[in-house]
């Protein structure tokens, strides 16, 4: 069977180059004489009615340089739902959508391995803003989000030193620390706290010290949002609710590790969540061009019958893996990059 | 007596500019055969023994580029030192600093008021990110803020949209509104909060749904942190306390109107507080140039005698105005002004 | 008798800006009841048939983000086409076009203010990236091309600085020199040349000469596009074309300049010319906002029935005032200024 | 021997990264006991008496952030030097340099290599703003040129497309065709021409005429500044100098494009040339990472003895190849990135 119509869906939280993945499907599938469905707001576009719609050239001629996703996402996830995927096959058969491309990250792709079993046509597009996906050297998106928060340490360094504080800034990264990592060094952050290592909040402490004896008044912590103390006692707060198993949830660790901090050196400290801004706006360079090139893959993934593959990145080349090799793992730091980073602790 | 020594500090938050200002200083000062010493972190360095250094040409070569202040600053208010306003007049006279350049804002511009007229000769510089300060149309480090944060607004309008969200933005301002307003215009905001006029929560909820009936699925709310509902109750929480007056701090304007707008609207609504990375970092060229021209007028002020005064830009001039007249009040958005974004709200 | 339809055209070259006033025109006139029509290519639209077509508050909704028009534009002169004004005239009435709002520089509004000696209700938006216009104290595009040309600057000081280099940087302004004051101050150029004031070379390259005497040895010049040398005989080549009056376009001023400077100081220079770079892509926040309050202004001069007009920016104050007051006339760089840069020259 | 001081210098055109390397190399030697000399003005400064200074932490703090290289760079190839080799190995031992790091292109490295088969103790770091380097999958500054040149191509965009233009837009590769690829792919180009195959201007042409056919009145052309059409006579003008083979050296490819474009088109065509602003400014945080990444592993390799290395990229690892299979051989663009951009070309 010829595959003449595409389905193209993302899922997930958004990350910039989206766009340029669905732009560079479209211009390919239509070189090739395919025509491409866009599919609303992840998996859910394919539940009840469905929500597609055809996307031309025109549609989008000029949005690779826009974040987000012209598509929309959710996080739905149809096996949740009574009859999801049946209504997901029905769907694809009721559009014409010979063949499926699901743009997402674990669990986007997880639904997309099931599909696949169940004899649909499913190719993958990797995306996760953390690049801590395993079967692709960096993820699209992640370039974009490690220079906004070197931007935003830079600015940092300023007003700590114009004020002889500590700042610490809190980094997206959940199970991994890439991006706290990358961006942290970038930004010459003193110290970098990432997921892959408990830290121990006096050796943190001491750092600080150290830089103030040696005439530094300032000094600047990336945390990964996921980070966490070796005893998190000193963390917690009168506030904090405590639940059934007598634990604490520890969000906000930025916050929290300012306090521990200011009362271990006396010193002045604030600390900064970057938050949504990390996800957001304009794709850099790099994440466009990554974007493009998956997008151009992954419609030859379709043409040469590859399915159940995604386009991965190894160097400079794009290459395919088989998805279910990327995903129920996660790729973390590797302990050479963390003790590399050391030099530039204390000094 | 002729004026051989110029001393110049910086006092209360940092503003990118700072550093313009200082070098040209520097420069203007050389140009016309005077030495110029920097005295360090505010008025806490002409306290106790003083930190004061002299600044050459080279100090100064490339630092118009930074935000902060090479000077870095401080709150330290004299008046509130035992015996504070004598130890500056001593050090001044220790370092034979002839004239003095203040630059700073209420606070600082009132020291230098008061030691004015113990017959310093000081001249002042305005300085303040909030853009709040009378007597001149813009400060320095204004520009800058509203570029980050109309940047950040950009970069979350394409994550509101992909995920059909409520995205409250809280922005620097906590007695006047210009951050929000020009950011808020600039990004696109949808509703935009400040001090000048208190709000109502059911109007934002409204204009929330009206714009989703219109097919719009999301809203940026440009919030200033100083912006107050017209009732605060809605908005506080259990784990708020209160003081012995009943009272509570509303702090955290944008996390407590999400959760209010997503309980009026279901709508899943997300907050992000911009916090220190406003003011931080490379400043605009508009406050590189502001800042240089108004280091060049204040040399110019001391050369020409008039002190007691401060440079002040109107329009594209660089004239000069009393310090008195430009501390003690507040510059605020004019309704005009508040009026005219009306027309972006709500569509 | 009542507007219920404006017409609005965009003419001359671009400025980051258009779109903000285009969206605001839209959005204000569309609350208060009005149709706008988008006029196609500046006066061209016009002509002939016209191309003239409905814009929505869709067709704006992010508009303001970008550079350029939506409507395009045309440096077209109706007044050169046999019977242009008539065919204008026509049109505007085939189109059922009540008010006519004309963004642009000193040709297009003279061709408004024609109009409106015959009788049609014109007002105008000011436009041009090189600030040169009377009536008003900036023009929305002027702070964007500011802040290009300031990071191309910030950039090539690097580069001159690793390699002991004369960089001379050629900057819009055929006129007059305000971006070339502007960028060349906030990055930190050593020498400006300016259409305003002759300059000498021999000065030019003393200043490089004693700069290396300081050990410093590199020089960054900003130099206006239409800057005039005092004697233009060392910077014609044999390749110069002479015209019948025995003169040379003397084109490409920073490529002759470096060679001029290179031959006097011996030390090598090079040459970059910003050109279209520097008027495209997204606009600062500056510049979105004095679009945004240009445009509502403009649709209130409509309301209030103020033909003839066109707003102004005085301080942070929207004003009105005369087009016929704006144009023929040539806002140039004050002599205040011009001396105020030379404390940067030479140190 | 034990090493304990480290000389290292930069050769050739300066990349963003230089100063991260150096900074991290400083660091690193540091914590290991060791000192670093820096060299000025690449081989040049071991020649004659030599120009070489203690490099400290503090003289490296902040660094990072700036283009450029603070050790600065010449061209000068010692081997042209009557007796340049035996110069700098007595000047290294003047210095009591016990091991050396270049870092540098083709010919630094080259240079080095020919030390190292005197004994030298010397390791190499691979620099090329080109990218054209083998041994490594990216070379710093690389990343930093692309977001110029992309940012560059996105202003040009709205330029284009509000006057119904061709532009032409010359990006740096002489020989290799990478940064006009990523830029071109990132910022939309509609055409990509680089060295690594010859174009057909007439191909070109009909590009943009098949976009103005489907309504879209403007074409970016992305070309290389060494890429060469298949027939070079219609670039050609009266004014090119011909040299005693009857060759013309084809300077300026941009311009001349337009010009047969625009004759064979019909269509109003401009060129802009980047020039020295692509490689100067603040290095991307990919390039600042990739660059610390590069410096601690080099002084690694020093610590291991492997002398003759350089440190090099491989996915997300930092490795290490010999410099001998690193130089004289070019990394050019394969052709599939060659054939995957032809999807974006002419719709």
């Amino acid at each position: 069977m010829n595959i003449e119509r595409i389905g193209v869906l993302t899922g997930g939280g958004d990350a910039p180059g989206l766009n340029a993945v669905i732009r560079a499907i479209v211009m390919a599938a239509n070189k090739h004489g395919m025509e491409v469905m866009g599919i609303k707001r992840g998996w859910a576009g394919l539940l009840d009615g469905g929500e597609v719609e055809l996307l031309t050239v025109d549609d989008v001629e000029d949005i690779h340089r826009t974040g987000g996703t012209i598509l929309r996402t959710s996080r739905t996830n149809p096996e949740k739902h009574p009859n999801g995927m049946e209504q997901i096959k029905k769907n694809l058969e009721k559009y014409h959508i010979d063949a499926l491309i699901a743009i997402g990250g674990d669990d986007t792709l997880g639904v997309a391995q099931k599909l696949l079993r169940d004899g649909i046509k499913v190719v993958g597009v990797p995306k996760t803003i953390d690049n801590d996906l395993c079967g692709t050297d960096y993820t699209f998106g992640f370039d974009t989000a490690i220079n906004i928060a070197t931007e935003a340490i830079d600015r940092l360094h300023t007003t700590a030193k114009s004020h002889d504080r500590v700042l610490v800034v809190e980094i997206m990264g959940r199970y991994a620390g890439w991006l706290a990592m990358n961006a942290g060094m970038a930004g010459g952050a003193h110290v970098i706290l990432v997921p892959e290592e408990k830290f121990d909040p006096d050796e943190v402490a001491n750092i600080v010290k150290k830089r103030r004896e040696a005439g530094l008044n300032y000094t600047i912590i990336a945390v990964s949002e996921g980070a966490v103390p070796t005893d998190a006692r000193e963390f917690i707060t009168q506030d904090d609710k405590v639940d059934e198993f007598g634990h604490v949830k520890l969000g906000g660790i930025a916050k929290r590790l300012a306090k521990v901090i200011e009362k271990k050196t006396g010193q002045e400290s604030r600390s900064v969540v970057l938050g949504h801004v990390q996800r957001g706006g304009a794709p850099s360079a790099f994440d466009r061009v990554l974007g493009a090139r998956l997008g151009i893959k992954v419609v030859n993934l379709i043409l040469e019958g590859k399915f159940g593959q995604m386009p991965s990145l190894r160097g400079t080349c794009i290459g395919s893996v088989p998805i279910e090799d990327a995903i129920g793992k996660l790729k973390l730091v590797d302990k050479s990059f963390l003790e590399e980073m050391k030099i530039f602790a204390g000094r």
